[in-house]
């Protein structure tokens, strides 16, 4: 069993900020865990978008002290066939329903047991069929906060819900990624790694998005003139278009899944 | 007197998440009580709609624990004759303007006391016309996490402010309710409470909002194919319309205030 | 060395709510100081407006106990010449890159030490030239929530990059302020503090904005009936022009920047 001293809980729903319902199994988990310490990593995952759900949780849990509990609410399918589930790994766990939330995450860590929570002995006696957020996962990590063991909460499965993660490809020798994200400051992060970038050693690179060429990939933002584009590898490894001083998303009009090429300069 | 050892205070405001207001609030409660757990419910309840807050503070104040301070700034009135007032029931106690703000959350507790605050040893020598939550309001509920006594703060009072709550009502043997919320996801909460709609046990019957019929209750999503409407008794017991894998708002063109009609099928 | 036994750590920055970065910071500074109290004060600062950011913090941190540290991340020269820094002043602790984000803090504070942070053992050793909030800032803060003393961090330093603050003026025995800040009620916050208006003193008073007479200063927002305009010091101290249950901002069509006039009725 992971121990959490200080009872850390992350929560990651597309409950949105107006709604009473984040509060709702705030209250629920300090009613268990009157000392747990409650962080938010986002409320606005779009209405059901499980993988947007999954890259943002996978570009956050990391940054939190081993022992963290990850739960993870987006749960278009709640009340239905889907599981709840804990995945406890070498130095997390991870609470939500079975329906690939954690794709991403559990790609990079050492899983140790996955649960489908079936003990009822855990969450109220009426658990409502849409708000599985509050009425089961709420209660579930607030009790494993208190050190309450995974195995407690129902049987041990090897199944898991994954869906399949788009890989950038080598076409004709170009390297043909997308877009996966666009952050608040309209940068737009690809799913090309670095060390994908870096097979082109020795080459001078040219990136090309939405039919413009943005050059090579550059260090920091203030190596081109304010307003304009340029690529560099993000704070998350990954390579990434943006504007110095400015939105690339809106100076591109780029969306997610937009294709994005990367090519050796001299050919 | 309530105790609440770990202290819990909940905000529920108008005040957004871009300006510093709710952040000045939660600085003069941690340098009164350092210890206290402060609680987001909203910050977003729409500018001066002391109903629509009413309601948020009802859908979540319940499921926190025990002698939580459930502080409450929906407040149009500011400055002028209002009262600010301390509620104390059974389980928890209540602070915020007089102005109908709890009228949800009262009609479910048991009320102990009512308390005009007067007492000006709470808050600083310059209070502000325009600003309460900072310099009444959060002062008394960090107090109040301390322990202070609610009579330490003013002069008991038997009067408070309600409003009159829309309820359904039965005309030719329609059940005529009304959407009072709608949600992150364009699900729409009606006050159709489900004993209302259990009263036509035996019957089938017809929901009927925005001009299309919804068919009868059923229990989760998933019981109807993707993109359709359904009727369901939500996660707080009362009658809502959702979308599966939708936004039935959005569908339906609904607006707070919409009628929404359960009639037996029979008929 | 300014002691803060509560670790009390608040952030503004643009970082918005729905990307991790928020979190990834939150993350850092748990892992390092476990007991931290993390408060935010907005993550919607304008996408690189430092200057929204500077009165932002201006407007909250000095509600925050002794000892606190606040965090600023408002950084669109990240990686580039600017430098990460500390300011210590009598009060509190002020973290962020050295771009004028403290400006208008600074100014009410008196400093003690200005640190460049240079020394490498308090933050990872792979930084990131974009995200020095999560790679510098953050843990920066964290330790210094542990007691840290600033001059671990780097060498003292005499020069801080401030920018030029707006100061109304008199012209043709006009007071001529503008509008700095415009809040979630539409208020129209001035620059114009009350004593400057009390410089009338005896004479009656006319504020105008966007062309239009909203009189002279009022104590409350109900002195006016609903709907109307009226001037009056907000809770900050300065004039502000807003409409008693109503938004000043729309019903003028006023922005930031906007001029605002006061002068002695009489004339």
């Amino acid at each position: 069993m992971l121990g959490n001293e200080k009872g850390i809980i992350t929560i990651t729903t597309d409950f949105g900020l107006k709604d009473p319902y984040v509060a709702a199994m705030k209250g629920v988990m300090l009613d268990i865990s009157a000392g747990a310490t409650i962080v938010d990593i986002t409320h606005l995952v779009s209405p059901g978008n499980i993988k947007e759900g999954a890259l943002t949780i996978s570009r956050a849990y990391g940054y939190f002290p081993a022992g963290t509990i990850h739960l993870g609410v987006v749960d278009p399918g709640v009340g239905g066939a889907r599981s709840p589930l804990i995945i406890e790994t070498e130095k997390y766990i991870f609470v939500g329903p079975d329906n690939g939330l954690f794709t991403h995450a559990v790609e990079k860590e050492n899983i140790r047991k996955i649960i489908m929570i079936t003990n009822r002995k855990y969450f109220p006696d009426s658990v409502s069929n849409t708000f599985h957020g509050r009425d089961i996962f709420a209660p579930v990590a607030a009790y494993l906060s208190l050190g309450v063991g995974v195995d407690e909460f129902g049987e041990r499965t090897q199944s898991l819900n994954l869906f399949d993660v788009s890989e950038p490809f080598i076409e004709k020798s170009l390297l043909v990624g997308e877009i996966i994200y666009i952050d608040n400051f309209g940068n737009l992060i690809t799913n090309i790694a670095s060390k994908d970038v870096a097979d082109f050693s020795g080459q001078q690179i040219e990136i090309e998005v939405s039919g413009r060429s943005v050059g090579g990939v550059l260090k920091t933002y203030g190596e081109v003139k304010e307003g304009s584009l340029l690529a560099l590898i993000g704070s998350y490894g990954n390579l990434e278009i943006a504007c110095n001083m400015g939105n690339a998303a809106k100076l591109l009009n780029a969306k997610e899944g937009d294709k994005v090429f990367v090519r050796g300069a001299s050919e």
